[in-house]
């Protein structure tokens, strides 16, 4: 191992069947973190149970002189202080957000990053300002195309030195349905340090990679953005030297709020015989959930499950919907599933999608339990 | 596999040479996280990055209604009310709380239980009520030797349904010295459902498992506690079949926080030549914290590093304090280490202390760093 950039990064690869998870892997794994599943049971996550993935360090960041450069292609750069957004009308939105990587620790043969397993989700209220709006006031020039979000958080990445970095084509961070925000609150409290204190992006319906964290600059360019986030990784590719297409918005999911309680080595989950209510959540960044059926004989068959309305003011358009079912546990070894589709007419493929950056993975879930007789235990 | 809860927990077992992390322990990392050793600059742990640690679910409590009954050999059973609580002389500690299997996953072989690297740690300003006081409330009957904790917390390890439960000597639990809190608040808020959520009991120097989270019941005993958690799990044992020494107060270490940059997969550090500001915390919960040395040649030669005062007034007896090093970085490859000793003696190891359950191992840390000349990248 040389002394160069370019020799620290070690290049992608995909594990070898029935490989064991590496240390780098469960280096990554232990600093980011899940939603435990039964945190589903929540509206809104609670701090410290939504899902976190940083690339780098979590940077040590000071909110009473952090500032946002509006810049690039615009008739009036702007730099806006905290003061200056909080100053500003501003909204709440509620918003699941999905790492691109869930359900990657589950596909064979297994592309080696953040190992997630299904836990890379949460839903938040999101308080900011409409990025459409600072853009306005700063006067997008007729030549922009996109709009390139520069974090604060350093590293490298496959020998490439940079800050973290993604765009938006123009017409999504104008549009006022898209409703991206500038944030500076996570349920009603200062951004939390791995979310992006003071300030991050949230871009409702994408996957995560889009929610630039510690934002310090929104910069108009006039062609589309190359850089390693948009053009290395994350796309959907099946070889190497495929281009691929890029990641974008959140692909339908269900899970299920285990049943029962689990063992704590095999978090195998144990029931009762009888009624059980199950429990879960549905989402999709690309139309509203529909429906969600569910099968506890592994898949054989599915029954709907019973879906929570939308609230009619429109304010769960972004958000995971609550869905429940019974079922009727008899003595046994059960799997249980549910799979979302959503007003699109997407829904969650029975046989692994898969890609060799483990990305948009939204296979159906399969929770074992094990119902065990009254009396036994 | 039956139907029995004797065969749903799977045996203890050590990883093979070489061998991956397993599925089981991803599951595992996946869903407790720990505290990323950038967050080692902050004083106090901001809510999320605070290691946790939960072995079955967590459960879902609502906090008006919660009460902890106070009973066993007492002579006046309380059923005190989290209002009931709030009532009484509040009291806030500065405490580091660390898991007994920090460092569990570097040991070789591998223990196989939740995979720490070294990021099982973190420190909070817990506010509750003094337990000697609860227990003197109810008056400890002459034949108790024991309180046993009860958390709501509920699976099955090794074949053992359980309520999670722990117990103290009495005169820990009694001892004003020892400081023992069953707390409402943390860092000022009330509790986050995953640090116990409405109650738990904080147990100043000791390592994480005693730290009851949901707690329900307080129970004075006549003998000596014989539950899973306190004669199976948490001891120190080389063979199955020895007895071994339960798990009690934290050894000291010191960790450093990570310099420079990380590359994403490997997490190596980067970082230019010149001199370089290392720093970080060192904690002990036998004696407090004299000599904190670093080492920048993997441990070849030892120089003090500038440890910070302890506050005058002693707030900081059961918390980790801060230490600076200066280090002049030159290209090339490096693994830095950080030594901590306390006032009883108690050093880290330079080889590992082993145990089959991982536990209590203070091995000294090894950061590599990679020094790149300016101008690279």
């Amino acid at each position: 191992m040389g002394q160069r950039l370019a020799d620290i990064s070690p290049p992608a690869w995909l594990a070898e069947p029935h490989e064991g998870v590496s240390h780098e892997e469960l280096a990554l794994a232990a600093r980011n973190h899940g939603l435990p599943l039964e945190a589903l049971r929540y509206d809104v996550t609670p701090p410290g149970l939504h899902y976190v993935l940083t690339h780098y360090d979590i940077p040590w960041t000071d909110g009473e002189t952090w500032e946002v450069r509006v810049g690039g292609r615009v008739r009036h750069p702007l730099t806006v202080g905290l003061n200056d957004l909080r100053a500003r009308p501003a909204v709440t939105r509620r918003v699941t957000m999905e790492c691109a990587g869930n359900g990657r620790a589950l596909l064979t043969p297994r592309p080696v990053s953040q190992p997630w397993l299904l836990e890379a989700v949460g839903t938040a209220d999101w308080t900011g300002v409409e990025l459409r709006t600072l853009l306005a006031d700063a006067g997008v020039a007729d030549s922009g195309v996109e709009v390139v979000f520069t974090g604060a958080d350093h590293g490298v990445e496959r020998g490439v030195e940079q800050d973290y970095r993604r765009s938006l084509p123009l017409d999504v961070a104008l549009d006022q349905d898209a409703g991206v925000l500038v944030a500076y609150a996570m349920n009603g409290s200062p951004l939390p340090p791995q979310h992006g204190r003071p300030l991050r992006l949230v871009v409702p319906g994408w996957y995560g990679m889009a929610h630039v964290k510690w934002l310090r600059e929104v910069t108009v360019v006039d062609e589309p953005f190359t850089g390693f986030q948009q053009q290395v990784a994350y796309r959907l590719r099946q070889d190497a030297d495929d281009a691929g297409e890029p990641v974008t918005r959140i692909a339908p999911r269900a899970l299920l709020v285990p049943p029962g309680f689990p063992d704590f080595m095999s978090r195998t989950r144990v029931v009762r015989p009888g009624r059980i209510t199950l429990e879960g959540r549905a989402w999709s960044g690309r139309a509203p959930v529909t429906a969600v059926k569910i099968s506890t004989d592994d898949g054989a068959t599915w029954t709907p499950a019973e879906l929570d309305p939308a609230p009619a003011d429109g304010s769960g358009r972004w958000a995971w919907r609550r869905w429940r079912a019974t079922w009727t546990a008899a003595p046994g070894r059960h799997v249980l599933s549910a799979r979302a589709t959503d007003a699109a007419g997407n829904t969650q493929p029975l046989r692994q999608p898969w890609n060799r950056g483990g990305f948009a993975n939204n296979l159906v879930q399969r929770q074992p339990v094990v119902c065990v007789p009254d009396g036994d235990g």
